[in-house]
């Protein structure tokens, strides 16, 4: 927790704020803070600033936040669309995701995307928002990444994303594509992976019907996790 | 697994090699593999090629393995110089650093690893073989890469990392450094990676001491793994 996320409900009047609960263990336990000490801040979707630690009690500790004027670090213009992962790699995709910046990200279905995927708890808004928190503490950012769920491949690459991708560069991983991925390509991009064992042909057909170019990333195949930090790496540098 | 990972005492016979354990099970259950198919294998630090299953057995597989041809991907020439992550990271970051092609790891301390790391069951040799297989696997990869586990920080950095850093260009990622990494390097490079929260200033003079430029890799502190996959990304292009 490299800053500390601030949200409207923990303010109790105007700069004054009490947090409880997972944030609280882990200023007390984590980063042993104690009262008058200086914390790190920032206001979820809002600026950076220091907080003053003004109370230390049992069940929360209670914060001085004047008001906050850094900007918080700049978004990459990325639009991630991910074919769903598995549950567990989810979660630490969404937090590295988020980490590294990326504000748009569309998880499809996929031929190869397991039906229960779909079904996991880890979908529930309430749990995506943790791993954004996660990401964004880490990072030392505040805006929340949308995250879009979109069930059905076809409807989403033939009739939203024209739109999402319009004006933007169109890229699709795939490991048997002879071009390499380019790099610093430093413009909005839409950039599209697919579920381990890859998008099936007809996908990628269906992505080079609206534009998109596919690339290799090297003779490596990647977990998904490894593939969007790689290649938000190469992208944007 | 996107290869099957073969090793000496796999083998019954010259050219025949019987799998229990761990990759029979997955190879039945996941790729649900069946006789006379072909599957992709490598040769543990040697050549990758087809092998085909001769006789899927309660507590086996056998497989036919003629003399494989295909080199192994490339290596990176880096070197990783980390140091020593919490446990729980320690395993991803080893598989995803094997993945992506990294052969030299230097897993140091510093003065903000806590001392219980090293006494973590992960470091037993067969549990980071089983990382770095995972990591193999995954990228289709057969060289094994070299883990060298070093619990003093400051011999190492002035009197062992001087010759394996020589001809190499150095680099330290360091937060608070004005310089921004560089990219599309493609020489060799000895790359260091602090602990979470950083490596200490004299940590950082010490590298310094020794030839190291120290960069940072943008305003986001990024997690190691993240970090890892990151700069490496950006050095190899």
């Amino acid at each position: 927790m490299n800053i500390v996320l601030l949200q409207d409900t923990d303010f109790i009047q105007p700069g004054r704020a009490v947090l409880n609960g997972r944030r609280f263990e882990h200023l007390v336990r984590v980063n042993r803070v104690h009262e008058n000490e200086k914390l790190r801040c920032g206001i979820l979707n809002g600026n950076l600033g220091d907080a003053v630690v003004r109370e230390i009690r049992n069940d929360g500790i209670e914060l001085e936040v004047p008001e906050f004027k850094e900007a918080p670090p700049r978004a990459l213009p990325l639009t991630l669309v991910l074919a769903m992962p598995r549950p567990k790699m989810l979660k630490r995709i969404i937090e590295s995701a988020t980490s590294i910046g990326i504000k748009q990200i569309y998880l499809v279905n996929s031929w190869r995307v397991e039906k229960s995927y779909w079904k996991s708890p880890v979908l529930e808004p309430e749990k995506l928002n943790g791993y954004v928190r996660l990401g964004l503490e880490q990072a030392k950012d505040t805006i929340v990444p949308d995250i879009h769920l979109r069930r059905l491949f076809s409807p989403f690459v033939n009739k939203e994303l024209p739109e999402i991708a319009a004006d933007k560069i169109k890229i699709a991983a795939h490991p048997t594509s002879v071009n390499k991925c380019p790099f610093g390509v430093n413009k909005p991009v839409v950039l599209a992976i697919g579920p381990e064992g890859g998008f099936i042909d007809r996908e990628i057909d269906t992505f080079k019907a609206q534009g998109f170019d596919i690339f290799h990333i090297g003779e490596r195949i990647l977990r998904v996790e490894t593939a969007v930090t790689f290649l938000t790496s190469r992208l944007f540098i």
